[in-house]
């Protein structure tokens, strides 16, 4: 492989990619997909979608199994660590099989919460394979959030801190405004506060799209509620939100 | 005013405007331009590449004269406060003459570092307009900085603190990586630590962009010296910068 790209592809909207995004898939002869198993189809069909609509011509797609993965580790660093391990020495495997120009298509942007970068790092470290490779940034999902509900993510002038339900549960909220990702579990209802604000949205940009918003402690349990009724209904969800004192 | 789209066209390259923001402007009637002052004409110049490049047909391009402001102020959210009143009286009048649909194009992302949300959100709350509006979301500065260094933004399940250098500089560094905006003073050079790493870059995506990154001990008199000569070449400088404890 002469050259990769990792592109950022927006976080559910196929209308999300950008022009550069685009240019760069044009270039590709080889897209590497890392499967996210079949309950996930919706999230597969985005990047179909974005190909078929804006790249003509001859490209292949090669299929990688995402190896499986404790969700709940005790040692989450280390559970990670051997995971992207596995994930990288399938990914060494299919790169030896490319001559010319490969890409990676990444959810939302390839620096937030995702692991390709890290992997792709690994791989040349590894020192088997040796290629050039270009990111491509995208719109991340706390900006489809920020969008939907028409809201900016911080205070005049004050922080954001952007972190996943795991560290809100541990380490309560941070600094400022705070935008959870990966948040399996509904963190928000075991942070205490009566002035908190949540906007919280689900599937931005797809069919689906669910958008809650309101005073946390009124809205909560709606929250919970409908958020379980539409994984239930689905197979599967994704959702982030905005959390901060006062509105 | 019928509706008004606040479209967000990435941070610096052209070519980084989404699908979406595209399909908006072919929409819009009459585009806000809220000027910068003709030694940012390089930022007018990218809107206008966009347009020129995606969008066929008629339309108007409204400027609107910025209104002057103190850039270090002793009570900074008041100047701001006062600013976006000034700025609103400006944009209501703007919208008052239009009758269809109306477009703001919006540097990056509109939910981050920028007013016009709230700027819209105040004229629509003096009640002499009342229109619909709708957000689109942009590739931020903060994507671009890490896409143009290769990073992910985050240590693997760690949060970032997104803030400003007037924040870092009265704060110091917030929890896990610090993504450090509207620093005009180079407010790194003030926090203490052998071990922090920095990411900086300058004017992302544009003609003169410049990255440096290391070891912040070892590069921060070059990023202060290499700022100062690109500033004093160019009248104006728009640089943003990771920083965190390690690699
Ligand atoms: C592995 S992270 C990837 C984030 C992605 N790189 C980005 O830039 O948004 C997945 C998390 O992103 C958030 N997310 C991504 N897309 C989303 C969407 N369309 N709607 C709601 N949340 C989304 C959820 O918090 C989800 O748990
Ligand atoms: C008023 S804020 C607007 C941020 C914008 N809404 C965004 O999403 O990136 C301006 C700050 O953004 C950062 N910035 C924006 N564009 C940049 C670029 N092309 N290169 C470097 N920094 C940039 C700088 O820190 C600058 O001081």
């Amino acid at each position: 492989m002469r050259k990769l790209y990792v592109i950022g592809i927006g976080a559910g909207d196929p209308d999300q990619v950008t022009v550069q995004a685009i240019k760069a898939m044009r270039q590709v002869e080889v897209f590497f997909v890392i499967g996210k198993g079949a309950d996930k189809q919706e999230l597969v069909d985005v990047r179909t979608a974005i190909l078929t609509e804006h790249v003509e011509g001859d490209y292949r797609i090669v299929e990688i199994a995402d190896p499986p993965r404790d969700r709940m580790p005790a040692d989450y660093q280390r559970v990670v660590q051997d995971w992207h391990d596995r994930r990288c020495t399938l990914l060494e495997a299919a790169f030896a099989q490319v001559d010319g120009v490969g890409g990676i298509l990444v959810w939302g942007d390839p620096s937030l919460y995702d692991s390709t970068l890290r992997i792709v790092e690994r791989v040349l470290e590894r020192g088997a394979q040796s290629f050039d490779y270009e990111v491509i940034p995208g719109v991340t999902s706390a900006q489809s959030l920020a969008a939907r509900h028409r809201t900016v993510l911080h205070r005049i002038g004050e922080p954001v801190h952007i972190t996943t339900g795991r560290r809100l549960r541990e380490d309560g909220l941070g600094p400022g405004s705070n935008l959870v990702m990966l948040d399996g579990d509904c963190a928000f209802t075991e942070i205490p506060g009566a002035d908190l604000h949540i906007w919280w949205g689900a599937y931005l940009g797809m069919p689906d799209e669910t958008l809650i918003e309101g005073p946390l402690r009124e809205v909560e349990d709606e929250i919970v509620r409908r958020r379980g009724e539409l994984r239930a209904a689905k197979g599967w969800i994704m959702d982030i939100y905005l959390l901060r004192a006062g509105t």
